[in-house]
Formats: structure tokens, sequence, C-alpha cells
């Protein structure tokens, strides 16, 4: 399967010089296993490294600088006697891992091999590319970093890797370095970058223009630290003026600062913004280490880039033995009506505060509208067993709701003690008399100590109670204040989580946790993260039509999103008061199934709605959880998706198409399908449809096709459709 | 018991007026229970509350401010286009909570109880005071501020309370603005304040003169943070121009940042400076929150200090319901030839940096120093066993010490792991055996979230191979860096793990923990800190002579310090090659097992050691480590010490006493005795003896004595004696 099939070219001179910065010489090339694209690595005159892209010939990357800029060792304060402010000074001048390199030697490899996930878009994932890495040392073999290529036919990933034997064996990272020098002004479609949230909607523009649309979503969040007017953060989708799609992310985040990029908005240029401790510093290694891969994917169209697996194939493979606890989840939650203001998570408005240990709930007048309570819980898992779910959600179980957010609060929850009207023993057993279990809810309050002290009990619980599948929560400001959700410090606890998950055979979806990076394939029990604007932004003042068009582009380009689809009354109004309206149609709602792909997913909506339309209910009944193949037919980020998908136990397709606020009509070619006859069941917008004064009027057509037909659909403004095909 | 026997005066105007600062009047006085002692609370015009202290009928605290300034509400950052740094800003501007106040009521209270310790330095305490709490109000009834005075007849402890009922439930400290506003430039013995070490020698000198001599006892230590050049610890030990004693220091330090003081010295005032968060903030609280309580001691002599418990009476009674497990322990370690150099805590030298589940110890090559092998601690048990001690610390036993020190490492330790040549089984079945038990190292490498996620398995641990007590150590930095040794997210920690050991039935004795404030009342398994600079500083410099004549002043008043005394070698060169000098007599080592008073008492140097002095010796198999009956018989803070205690279980006599550089002869008249015949074996140091030229040369008595006797003793040069009576 290895072979050395890569072009080396120790001495410079034998490339042509690379014209637009002539100081740089290319110092070894590596291609594509199909030869499309071709990576070059260079240095310059300082000893600085560079490498640059290109697929087809033509520019993907100018000449990108690589490195990083370290921290000095530390030494105490010395004591001043100008009132000047405690902390660390360095007792060593920072040190650059950015020049005065000499490349020390060369490495090539190539690797070949399919695997399987556990579960995905597909059963079977092609992991092909080429290999270089580059071996670099200064200060006489001090200090040595090696960078480590890998080059695919969907695109370049790289890493840094700290090799052992240099002078020190713990480096601080000052600054990652590392360079993304567009070759043009691409049109991107980016979130702005933040330290503590990915709530945002996307911004289309040209990257010359990130700097002046800066402000343009901006949004609130309950925990919000934005550090550039032009930092954003990955996965980032462009779309070149030469007409290569390019993605930039990262792959494997694990201890180590998650990277955001800021944009040198007049050269195209992205830099590495890795997210800082509490004193400014990004990161701590001990040799030997490696980084993230950095990723670049490259594609020649939309939908191609859509089925890059590029970052699931630099991860590692799956660390756990015994997956076959693992499993798909489709599932309905005490959730949406809490979100939506109908109920609420907390128990009682008695008090002011509550302390764990201290507030008697069994001693409290209850407030009438506790949504975790036991009949409306048994009412959901009647509901959800009757319609062939899995799964029932039940958040607000435990108690300290009262005071739970951003009180700058260790102790807020025990993640064991339930209130006095949610049984839980009663409930657990009542969900698996009907064949459905019960999902346990963690909110963290983004105190990380005080859930990780209680981590063990709490998945013995789990355990001892029959659930197997966790949401977890980090709202509000990470404790200790100073820390930031996505540096190493947060990533570490993240995936420590999950591994102590792994232990008990808990699966894990964590919202407010970083963005995911492809882990999923090493920890598969990682079925879900939030991450980005789900669809609770609805109740929140509503979600622009074609968030959801870019969000699998970007954010689910690491992994699945528990985006919480199927919504069918959105009129809050209505029903819970909410002045806020889901800027969506039914069918827009039905097309997420297949078009947000996650092992894990909710009808989100109450029972009562459902029952209103059980005909439009039945699509989300049908569709499958779990792929063989998909096929991603039509995609315009931020404007429009259509993608097909075949289930991955019993082989039946399902279609699914969004749009943004315009009305849209496609024909779609079936020519996925195997041969033979088919019924299409078709879900479309009724033709005056639409997200904001018609979003429930639907048609359901059953047509019968084959492999050689097309089907005609119309998406009204923030609509969508879903096709179920049933072979004849 | 309890009974209203204060004098309130609600009107300002029956008070004469304060002469010093005529604005502030006072509103309510308070005595303790003998009259001797009074206190009074005044408000100023700005409705200010200031509080003051005579003893006496003398001065010892002119009107001091009371209160904080509280941080206001916080919102995320606005993102700025000029380049300013992320964080989060005050959405509420900050608020007093120390003027505009109006009193709404005062409370009194009396109270007299008699308590027994679980150990201590007597079998009974008495704590015996009058209360007074003022209840102070501002914008209409939305800010509230409590404190709690207690006066005791030797001296005053008040606290703050957050009532709950105000405006809003959390409150972050910006700043405490408590003073201390000495009547008199008193003079002083202190070390400097940092938030991350204790491990100062301490400094003797008038309150106007602690700014020019910040710099005269400075020395590095592996984890420091200065924070002004005015900045001091406490318990502060003063004596007063007018002849008083005075100790401020605090009491139940729970959920709460350490307190130091800043000195203004021109005015003799200290102001409280919080230990702050990564932030600089200083702490937060829920309502109803009290904070510490500060204590301002007062006696008429330094012997009657050292017999103050106003720290312990301040703490809430034992918390531990069956406290049979704890008991007091002397024990021997596998310790001081690590410190000293002569062997190692690690197992190899082989490895630059070791990954804990990489490095594979099994395959490495041993240094042959490795002291926590087999063999090693064989022989401590049989020495320790055969001379009647309790235990055998063994540091270095478990893998991960090749690289643990101050490197931001995460995963230093797993708590669990011993290296190859230590049978954790067979060691503990064999002292076990021997009827010792051997005392469980963990060193945390200051990484508490490492050590928290692996308590419970190494607690679990520890009970299933029958240990009943560890040594924590946080050497260098706390993790995440921004955090300190003394703040409130470390407090917290330090707590939660005595709470997490007494579920376990462990005692703990933690090292670089923050310092006593008298924890052990409550939690009584907490029989140790350090918190100060031990006999380990002997082998890195020195230590003073007479820095064992003020810590039973200063760092013992909130708790029993594991100082690691009997150091019989002090020639540290000849046996291993260290260069230090360990600066005291072997009688004065043998003085410290009377006078520095600690449950826990080690005898530190080697067995073989020990085997060249067996008379001497003797008086540490002796000595007891839990006390009937303390007298302070003589002393003077820095310069000398004699105490004598009786023994809790069969009421035997032991005396000792210290001194600095300088020869000391005293009489000790020995009217604690009961009545009968004594037999007083005196060791004491040699005519000749000098704790730099000549450290070994003591001669022992035997001579009958009654209580009508005294006895001379003459102690050399950093020297010392001491006296065990055996009833005839």
């Amino acid at each position: 399967m290895r072979a050395k099939t890569i072009l080396l070219l120790a001495c410079a001179a034998l490339l042509a010089a690379c014209n637009s910065v002539p100081r740089i010489s290319p110092e070894a090339e590596l291609t594509s296993p199909d030869g499309t694209m071709k990576m070059t690595f260079g240095m310059d005159h300082k000893g600085t490294p560079y490498y640059w892209l290109e697929c087809d010939g033509k520019d993907v990357l100018r000449p990108s600088r690589l490195g990083f800029e370290m921290r000095g060792a530390v030494k105490a304060t010395e004591i001043t006697y100008d009132g000047a402010q405690p902390g660390k000074e360095d007792a060593q001048p920072p040190f650059s891992l950015s020049e005065d390199f000499d490349i020390t030697g060369f490495e090539t490899d190539s690797f070949d091999e399919t695997w399987e996930p556990v579960w995905g878009e597909e059963s079977q994932i092609r992991n092909h590319y080429n290999e270089l890495l580059v071996h670099l040392s200064k200060d006489g073999g001090d200090r040595l970093l090696d960078i480590r290529f890998r080059l695919f036919d969907d695109g370049l990933g790289f890493r840094y890797e700290f090799p052992a034997g240099q002078k020190e064996s713990y480096l601080c990272i000052k600054e990652e370095l590392t360079e993304f020098a567009m070759a043009d002004d691409a049109v991107c479609w980016w979130i702005p970058g933040d330290y503590d949230t990915q709530e945002y909607e996307y911004t289309e523009c040209r990257i010359s223009e990130i700097g002046q649309h800066f402000r343009d979503k901006m949004r609130g969040n309950s925990s919000q630290t934005l550090f550039s007017h032009s930092g954003i953060q990955t996965s980032v989708q462009m779309h070149m003026q030469g007409g290569l799609w390019v993605n930039i992310h990262e792959a494997a985040l694990v201890d180590f600062p998650c990277m955001h990029l800021d944009a040198d908005c007049s050269n195209f240029t992205f830099r590495a913004w890795l997210t800082p401790d509490a004193q400014g510093y990004k990161g701590n290694v001990q040799t030997p280490a490696v980084s993230p891969w950095r990723t670049v994917q490259v594609a020649r169209s939309a939908e191609e880039q859509l089925a890059s697996r590029l970052v699931l194939n630099l991860n590692e493979p799956c660390a756990i033995e015994d997956v076959s606890w693992i499993h798909p989840v489709k599932y309905m939650g005490v959730w949406w009506e809490m979100i939506a203001g109908a109920s609420s998570w907390n128990y009682t408005d008695d008090f002011q505060s509550v302390k764990l240990g201290v507030t008697d709930y069994s001693a409290t007048k209850p407030n009438g509208r506790h949504g975790a309570n036991n009949q409306k819980v048994r009412d959901y898992i009647d509901f959800a067993a009757a319609n062939g779910f899995d799964a029932v959600l039940v958040e607000g179980w435990n108690i300290g709701w009262e005071d739970w957010a951003n009180c700058d609060k260790d102790y807020v929850f025990d993640f064991l003690t339930p209130y006095p009207d949610f049984d839980i023993e009663a409930l657990n057993n009542y969900a698996h008399s009907k064949g459905i279990r019960l999902v346990m809810h963690h909110e963290t309050s983004s105190s990380p100590r005080n859930y990780e002290r209680h981590l063990e009990a709490a998945y013995s619980l789990m355990n001892r109670y029959g659930y197997d599948a966790v949401k977890s929560g980090y709202v509000g400001d990470i404790l200790p204040q100073g820390m930031y959700h996505y540096n190493q410090w947060m990533v570490n606890h993240y995936l420590y989580c999950i591994t102590e998950a792994a232990r008990h055979h808990i699966m894990v979806n964590a919202h407010e946790a970083v963005r995911p990076t492809g882990l999923c394939r090493t920890w598969p029990n990682l079925i879900g993260n939030e991450s980005a604007m789900g669809t609770e932004y609805q109740v929140f003042g509503g979600i622009t039509p074609g968030h959801t068009a870019i969000l699998p582009f970007t954010r689910l380009n690491g992994g699945p999103m528990d985006y919480t689809p199927g919504i069918f009354e959105p009129n809050l109004k209505e029903w819970c008061g909410n002045d806020s309206w889901v800027n969506s149609t039914i069918c827009g709602q039905l097309a997420l199934y297949v078009t947000m792909y996650s092992p894990l997913q909710m009808a989100a909506d109450t029972p009562e709605h459902y029952s209103r339309f059980p005909d439009a209910f039945q699509f989300i009944k049908d569709v499958a959880v779990d792929w063989q193949e998909s096929r991603y037919l039509l995609a315009d980020p931020m404007h429009y998706l259509v993608i097909a998908r075949k289930a991955k136990d019993d082989g039946q397709w399902f279609c699914g198409g969004v749009t943004d606020g315009e009305k849209r009509t496609f024909s779609i070619p079936l020519n996925f399908l195997e041969e033979g006859r088919f019924e299409a069941t078709v879900y479309t917008d009724a033709p005056d449809a639409h997200f904001r004064n018609n979003p429930q009027a639907y048609n359901i057509n059953k047509v019968e096709v084959s492999a050689a037909d097309s089907i005609e659909v119309t998406m009204a403004p923030g609509g969508g459709f879903a096709i179920s095909f049933k072979a004849l």
C-alpha cells in the first residue's frame, strides 16, 4: 500500500523560481495521488519555511508562512517599587520557530486505505494521500520542528510536530504564524472569530470585505469574546475567483487550542489565531507532540466540497474496541416548549437563588410550569414510542435550574438529584417498557471543574438507570474566569468527558463545546455537537433562511450537528407567547433530516404540533439516520442545497433540499437510484407557501419513478422539499 | 449561657466623640466577657462603617474602615476596531459596599462553651465571647451588608455577611477595604505578601520600616507572585509601643480568597489585600454568604499570645461525626535523603521527559539512586517499628517524577502507579505486620484538575492498601496559568480534597497549600500543613536560627505545621554532597517536638544518623504528639521560646526551648508539674556547642525535681534544649 511516489527536489535550482515571491526557494514538491494537486515546500533566505498549493495548475495558496513564535522560559516577577502589577515575567526572551531554520531531511510516504465509520454519510471512506515530512532544525539542533504534509486528491492537510530531543521538552506557544495566503480575493462564508461562542449567522462576502462586514450578523451571546475585527472561525468556505472551492479548517483538535483565522483583507491572507489561556499565551506542548492538522480542502464544485472526507481522514482510527453500544438515535425531547417559553427548566419561582444541599425543594412551592414532570415525560414517551423513535431527551430534570446561568457560581448542579416531580427510576422503567431510552441532560453552566467532580457519579447514575446518551451544555462564561470555551484547557476537558463517557458506554452530544474537527472518527461515541447556531435561535429572534444551506459546508465539515430540526408550528406567539417566528416552512424542516447529516436526529417540536400534521410527520418517522451512501446533487452555499442519501440498513433512498429566502425550482435527476421502479413520496411546499406568511402549506404526492426520471420540485422562500423512495 | 450583656448606644451623642477622627460617630460598643477589651463600631458622615479597639483602656486599633468595593455586572466585550484586547467589560459600574450605608439594626449575643478538640495543644478549649451584629443597608435596601463582631478576652474577630434578599444574589468582590489601623508604630514580624508562596524568612521591624526592609529576606521559589513592596502575609505578629501584643490573621477561610495585608507604613495602617483570580477580581459570593473572620488577637505578653485559641474558636465545630480514625502520627520517611540529594524521587535518568501511559518504565534503566525502593522502604519500616513510630512516609513511589515540576504539564502523575521497584502491596503488608502504616504521598505538581480527576481512585487505592494519611504537595505554578495558590478557586480545591479525604477516612497533610486558618477544628483530618519555610530549607541554603521562635506566633496560629524536625547530621556535604548546612544543634532539633506543636511529627533524618546518637534520639522516641495542657513559659518572637506540655494520654510533661543565633541561659521554674517527685531527663547543648561549628555536642543529665524547683538551661547559638519528666 505504501510507496514512495513523490518527486523530491533537494536542490532549489532544479525548480523554476516562484514568480510572486522570488526570494522563496522551492525545496520539495508533493503531488496528490491523481496528480491534480501540487504542494510545494520552500524556504526564504532567512530560513523561514513556506508552502504553497496548486490544483489543476491553478494557484490556490500563494507562498504562506509556517511556524510559531514561542514563549521564553518563565520566572517569577521581581518585586518592583513602582506599583507594577504582579505576574510572571519571561526569564528568556521569546524565540522563533519560524526562522533561521535549516532543512535536515525529507521523508516521503503514501497511503491508501478504505475504512468503515461506525456511523456516517457513507459506509466506506477512502483515505488516500501522499505524504511529505520535513525536518527543520536551528540553533545547532537545540530547536527542532517537523512539518508533515498529506496531500489528498481533495486537498491538503499539514501539522506541526515538535520532536523530542530538542533543548526543551516543554514549549509554550506565544503565537502560531501559519498563513493561508489565498491566491485571489475569494468569496467566503464566515462567522466572527470568538473565544466563547460559535453561534453567529454567516456572512457572504469577499475576503477583502470581511472588515467592513464584521458587524453584519453580530448578536449577543451568554458568553462572547471577540478578538479582532477581521477574525473569523473555521471551517470557512470559499469560492475562488479562479473557480475552485476551498475550505480551511482543522482536524484532530486534541490537547491544543482551537484555531481561528485573522484575515489580512488587503492581501487575502489568513493567519492562524489560537485561543489563548488566561494570560494570553496560546498553548503548552510536551515533546514529542503534534498540532492538530491544518486543512485546506479544494474542490471543483460546491457539491464536490460536500463530499470531501479529508477532515475525518486526518483523524486517528477508532479508539474504541467494542462499538456495539454506539448507535444512531432518532429522538424527541422535553425541550422545545422550554426554549420557546411554554414551560420551564426550573421547578419553583420561590427563590432568588438556590444552593444545592441547602435549598429544600420538597418543601417549596412548584411553579406549575416545570417541564420535566412525570406526566409530561410519560406523554412524550408514549408519543415517541408510538411513532418509532428511539429516545426522549428530558432537560430540567435535576435540581439547580433556578439560577443556573452566568452567576460565576461553581456548584450549580450535582447531575444526580432529580426535582421532586421527576421520578427517575419510574420514568426510565416506563420508557424501557415502551422501547424508549431517556436521554440524559448535563448542563454544566460552564463550570467544568464542578462537572468533572461529579462526572463519575453522574455517568454511573446513567448506567444504573439505563441512559446511554447524554446531552451536555456549556452556557455562560467558563469558570474560573479568564478561561475560554475554546482554549487548550477546555479542549482537553471536552475530550476528557468523551473518553470517560466511552468507559461507561455513553454517547455524548455536547452543546456549546468546541467545534468538531473529525474526532468522531476516533471517538464515535461523540454522536453530536451543537457548536453553531441551531434551531433554538428561531425562538431568539429567528434565523435567516439560508443558514442551513451553509452549515453543511462549514460546521458539519468537522462532524455532525444536533441541529434539532422539525418545527411544524412557526407561530410561537400563538402557543407560547414568544414574539419570535420560526423562519421556515414545514417542508423546509423536513428537508433538514436529509441535508443536515447527523446520527442523532431530533424531532424537536411537541407531540401536539406533530399530531396536527400526521402526513408530513410521516417523513420524520420514515427517514433514516445512518447512511450507506450520500450524493450531493446541487449546492450553492447559503442559497440552496439538494442531497440524496441511501439508508445504511435497508438501502432506501431519501432526498432533501433547502433554499434561502428565494423561491427556487429544480429538476432533480434520479440517476442515483438503482435499477427498478420506485414509489417516490414527494413533500413539497405548496405553490403559495412562504416561510413568513404561509409556512404550513405543503403538498404530498406519490409518484412512480425510475433512475432515468427527474422530479421537478419548487421550494418556497425559506422552504424546502423532501422525498422518500420505496422500491416497488 | 446566652445573655444580652452588651452596652448598645443607638445615639452617637451619648458617647464622647472619638478625638483622632472627629467625623466618625460611635454607634455601638462591645466589651469582652472580662471587660478588658472594648470594640466600638461607628460611621462617618458618608455612611462608611468603622471599628476601633481598645484593651485595658489602651488603643489597639484606631478607627479602621470596613467594607468592600464590588464589581458591577458583566457583559461581553463589544467588538472594537482599534485592536483592543478581548475581555469582558463591566456593564454596570463598580459599586461600593463601604459607603452611603444606613444602620438598620443591631443584634447582640454572648456565648460561652468549652469544647474538646480531637487533637491539640490542650484537651479543652473555652470559647467565650460577646457578639454584635450590625445590619447595614443602602440604595433603599437594594444593597445589604452585615458585620458580625465577636469580642473575646483575647481579641476580636469579625466577618462580613452578605445577606440574601438584596438586589443581586451574586456578587463579585473587586477589593476588600477592611483596615487595621494600628494605634502606634508597632514592631512587627512578617513575611512578604505573595499569591503563591509562604516560604520566606521573617523580618522584624517597625510597621513604618516595612517598605525599606522588603527585600531583606527575599528568596526565590518555584512559584512566586509578589504584589506590593509593602504587602505582607498573615498571621502577622506585632508588639505595640504601648506594650500590647497584637496578631492579625483570619479564621475559617472557606470558599473565599486568602487575605494578605498591604501596609500604609506612614499611618501604621494595614489594608486587606485579597488574592485575585486570573482577571484580577478577588472573589465571588452567592448570598447568603459569609467572609472568613478577620482576627485581631490581643495579649499582654508574648506568652499569652501563644495561648490564644481565638482562631480555632472562630471556626465551626467538628463536621465529622465519627472521628475514631483520626489520630496523631509520629513518623519517619524516605524523604530527607531525597531533599538533601543522596537519593532521588525519580526512577531513571534515561528520559528528558516522560509521558504517563507512554513511557515504559519496566523497560528502562534504573538510575540506581531511586529512594522509594523495596529494600530501603523495608529498612525504614524496620527502624521505625523498632523505635515505636507509627508510620513511614515514602515519597517518589509513583511514576512521573522524571520531569514533574513547573513544566506547565497537566498530566504529571496518576497517583496510582508505583515504580517497578516499589511493591505497594508487599510493602504495606510488611509495614502492617510491624505495626507501621505507610504514609501516602501525592505531589500534584500544582495541577489541581489532574489531581481531582484522579482523587477518587487515588483515595480508593489508599483504602485498599491500608494507608490512612496522605502528604500532598503543590509545587510550582498553579495550572491553568493565571490561577494562584491562594485565590478562591484554589482555596476551594484544598478544602474539597480534605472533605473527600474525610469520606475515605484519610488524614491530610497538605504542603504548599494555603496557610491554615483553624479549619482543623471543623475538619480534624487536616492534621498538617506546610505553608511556611520548613526544615527542607536547611538544604536550600540554610535557615537563620530564630525562625522556629517566630513560627508558633504566626504560621502555627492557624493550625499545625509539618515542620519535619529532627535533623541530627547538619553537615550535608559529608554524607550527600549538598553544600548547604543545617543551622541547628541536635538539642535545637529536639526542642522542636515540644515548641512546634503538631499532631503529626516527623523524625526527618535517616535511620543511620539516628543510630549514631541513640541517647539523643531517645527524646524523639519518648516525646508525645498530643497534649492535655500547654504552658508558654518564655517567649520573644524570633529570639527564644520555652514551652512545656503535658501528654494527653499519660499526663507526662515535656519541655522544650529554642534560641536564635544568641547563646541564652534561662532558669525554668517547674511549677507546671503536679505534686510529687519527677525524674527530669535534660538534653542540653554542650557548653561549647554552636549551630555552625559544633552542632552535635550535647549533654544528657537526669535530675530529680519537683514543682518547687527550677532547672537552669543554656542554649547554644542556634541551639535549644529538651526535657522529659517522669513521675517517680
